[in-house]
Order: C-alpha cells, then sequence, then structure tokens
C-alpha cells in the first residue's frame, strides 16, 4: 500500500512538472528556466506546507521527487510536440488531477498525525500542498493565477480534504477507507471539470453579470 | 489589557479580510478565490514573521484568526454591496489602519522579546507583519502591489516601529504607555492619510517630474 | 581569507541593492518602496534558503547584512544620476555578476557542511540564493522575472554550482582551491555575457521561430 501511494505520488510529480513546462511553451522560455518551474510547481506547495509545520522539507529527505521533477521537466521541454498531442496531454490533465488529489489528502494525512492545528489546519495545508506549486509557477511566470479564474480546480481540494477531516473524525478506526474515499471525491470532480469543461457556477462570483 | 488587545487583534482580522475581498471584487473573482485571498491578506504577513522567528505560526495555536478571517471573507463575498456602502467601507479602511497599527507594534514587542536581531529585526518584522499579508494577495491577484504606489500605507508602519523601538530602548520601563504612543503615531498618520488623502511627496520619489 | 570574502560578500551586498533600485527607478518609485525592493534583492535568495534548511536567517546574526543594503539602497536612490553613469552601472553590473557568483559558492558550502540532501539539495539551495531575491523584486515590482528572459544570469550559477559539487565529491581536501575556480566559473561566464550581450542560445528555448 505504501509502495502503491509511493508510486502514484511519483507519476504526480512528473505530470505536475509536465503540465507546468507545456502550459508555459508558449512563452518562449528556455530550457533553465523550464527545468527550474517545472521543478517550483511539482515541490512548490509541499514545501511550503513543510516549512509551516516545521518538519524537514520532504524533498530533502527523499530528492527523487527532485530527480523525477527534473527528469519530466526535461523530457516535457524536449518532447514539447509529442506531449502536446491530444490524447497525451489529455492523459497528463487527468494524471494532475489524480496527484492532486492524492498530494492534498497524505498533506491531509501528515498535518493530522502531527496534531497541528487541527481540525482547520489539515484542510488549509492539504490545499497549500496542491496548489501552492502552481501559484508560485504563475507567479514567477507573469500568468493570471488560478484563484483569478473560474477554473474548477482548488474548490474540489477544499471539499474533498474537508470530506476527509470529517471522516476522520467521526471514524478514526477507518483510516484507509476514508482517504480513498476523500481522494475519489476530489479526482470526481475535477476530472469532470475537465470531461465536461465544468467551471465555478457564475452565482459564486462577485459579477454575475459578466460572462 | 490582554482581552482588549485580542479583541481589537480580531476586529483587526476582519478588517484585513473585509477590505481584501473588496478591493478584488471588481475583478470578478469566485468564492474559493475571495476566501482564500481574504485568509491570506488577513494572516499572510504574521505567518512569513513566524517562519523568520522560527517559533510556530501564531493561527496553528490560536485557529480564531482564521475563523475570523474565514467568516470575515464570506460575509463581504456575500454582502458586497453592504460593505461597499461608503459609510461602512470608510469604517474598514480606518479599522484596517487601526489593525495595522496594532499588528505592528505587537510583531516588534514578539521579536523584541526573542532578542533577534536587535534592534533592526524587531523594526522589519514589524513592517513584514503590517504589510506582508496585503502583498502576498495583490501579487496572487496580479495587482499592482502597494510598494509601487505612493500610498501612504508601509512608511507610517516603518515610522511607528521605528519609534517603538527608541523607546523600547530608552525607557524599558514604561514599555505599555510607549506601545500605546506608537500604535497611535501609526494610526494617526495612517487615518489622516486615509481622510485627506495624502500621499507620499513626489521629492519622494524616483522620477519628480511624472505626475 | 574570511575576511576577504566578509568583504566581498558585503561589495556584493551593495552591487545587489545598487543595481536592483537603479532597475527600479523608471518605474517611479518612492523612497520607501526603493529601500524595502533593495533590501529584499539583497537578502531574499539567502532567507529562503535557510528557511529550507531550518537554520537562522543569516542577517539576524549579522545585521550588517541589512545595514550595508539600506545604505546602499539609499545612496542609490539618492544619487540615481551618479550611478545611471555609464562607468559606474557597467561596474556594478561587474560586482553584481561576483556578487551571485561567491553567494551562490557559500551557499553550496553552507548547504554541504551541513549533509543536506546531498548532492542535489547544495545546487539548488545555491540557485536559490543567487537568483531568489531578485525574483522576489521582480514579483513584488510587477516586472517580468528574469526566468522569463533569455538572460545568461541563472545558467552560469547552475553550471557554477554543479561544478563545485562535483569537485567537492572528488577532491574533497581541495576545498579552497575548488570554490575558487567554481567561482571564477560563475564569474566568468556571467561578466562575458555581460561584456558580450550573451543571451541564451535560441535552440534552448521552445519557440525557436520567434526573434
Amino acid at each position: 500500500m505504501e509502495t502503491l501511494s509511493y508510486w502514484i505520488g511519483m507519476a504526480g510529480t512528473v505530470a505536475f512538472a509536465v503540465t507546468a513546462v507545456l502550459a508555459l511553451a508558449p512563452k518562449n522560455i528556455d530550457l533553465f528556466g523550464a527545468v527550474v518551474l517545472g521543478i517550483i510547481t511539482a515541490i512548490g506547495g509541499g514545501t511550503v506546507r513543510d516549512l509551516i509545520l516545521d518538519v524537514p522539507v520532504f524533498w530533502s529527505i527523499d530528492l527523487n521527487y527532485i530527480w523525477v521533477a527534473l527528469g519530466a521537466s526535461i523530457a516535457a521541454f524536449s518532447a514539447n510536440s509529442l506531449f502536446t498531442r491530444k490524447e497525451i496531454y489529455s492523459l497528463m490533465l487527468y494524471v494532475d488531477g489524480f496527484g492532486v488529489a492524492l498530494f492534498a489528502i497524505e498533506a491531509v494525512n501528515k498535518v493530522w498525525n502531527l496534531g497541528f492545528g487541527l481540525p482547520l489546519a489539515p484542510v488549509i495545508l492539504g490545499i497549500v500542498t496542491a496548489i501552492g506549486g502552481g501559484l508560485i509557477r504563475d507567479v514567477l511566470a507573469g500568468r493570471q493565477t488560478l484563484l483569478m479564474t473560474r477554473e474548477l480546480y482548488a474548490t474540489p481540494v477544499l471539499f474533498g480534504c474537508t470530506v476527509y477531516v470529517i471522516l476522520l473524525e467521526l471514524f478514526p478506526d477507518y483510516r484507509f477507507i476514508s482517504s480513498v474515499i476523500s481522494c475519489l471525491c476530489i479526482f470526481g470532480v475535477r476530472a469532470a471539470a475537465i470531461h465536461w469543461r465544468l467551471t465555478v457556477p457564475l452565482w459564486l462570483t462577485t459579477n454575475p453579470k459578466t460572462e
């Protein structure tokens, strides 16, 4: 089980780095910029989480996260045309969604085990872990961050992390099944959003008249 | 006294979150983005301060800061039209100014008590605490940060924190009265700036010819 | 030797702050904004490094870094016309390049001594130390970061830090000479880039057709 989750985590890292490089490619960046932003996207959120928790940053203990992000960024940069093929890019979006779900739930677990700021901090740091890297990338690349769009990316994470914390509170003995359910909550909504191009409904935005 | 300062701190948190959401409303953000940016504005500066001090982040010990920022953000998002009424918005600006003053002086106190990098670090971290959250919000929202405007927002904080450090050095036995004086220094200048729409004088900018 | 490296570090701090203020001057900022951004440029990268390493931030132990950055920022702000004179500005660019080289190599040393995430983390944190402050400055000032340009600024740092880590691995007994060689690697490439206005070759960018 541990091993499975580890490999899914690595797949998520690949997807984070690849989607980052592909998103930035039209901006005409060089190899160095692509690799830096790919790695930041993959590990930035977890790094901020670990700084706030005051625990060693996860990649300093297991450098594989960096190696994998490094390799994936270089691959995406070199084989740009391969990864922008419709099927591959679509696959990457789903793997990215799965990575987001997994990283968020793992972060909730980590914070919960440390008893850090329960019950609110696990949800907050779950979101930070899942979207923090992408936010830092967009800020450094001068792109609009997803907080300013109606994309259904962060809201499913909020939903799933909240579900998980409630389940942990109510059924402390069924931790594994709770984590699977919460993970699927996030991935389910995210996959639906990718497939049907769903966005946040207009009545939940500040300016409902502009479409 | 402790209790009074605690409640003023909470009022400041409300004002930080509310003014953040109102400032962002014209940008057409969704509820999630509004809440995230409201919370970041309210707690971001103190979080960076605590990371640099290497002490537990303040909101992990007292989650009320997050709950209050969360509630205030949702309220400001929902009752947008109420909060943009001239009197209410104006009130919020002054409460925000008072929150800035209080947070800055409390931060100087915290850093001073830790004996961290005296005498310079208390001033620097007072400024970080007061304006850090707003800077992170503006960067994530793609807005111009206040460092690039002539608004009199950060300069009063620098002034008041410097006054407080000098008073702490000269009159270590009159700490309470010193903190009140310094707090009023910041709030006084800030309130004057809001009331008379004062800005940084042109001769203190790099390009005095452009008006 | 220690003393020499200390003074070179201070010269680098001056150059970081001065080039930052000069770069921002056309944007019409006020004295406060100039000083804040000058200091952030000079100490931001090392601060992020120390947070990730979970060691006390370097300037809290030796406040001279802040005083020097503060003085240099005020000087550059006041004597703008002096520093924009062609020879002085050119000198500053080279001193900045030397500061980058020195800070990067010193960072690799620090991380290596802590045995933190070897062998990858020293290179990563060397780059963070050298360019982190400039990235934060550009983000706060609303400028395009150097990651999105073809400037040869960060790539030499990657090159020199990698060389140094390899030399440390292969010749642990020749640490001093290794550090000098690696420092010169960075400065050499950077100086060449300034002198001949070299940029990253187009085939190493994502969009080789746009010139």
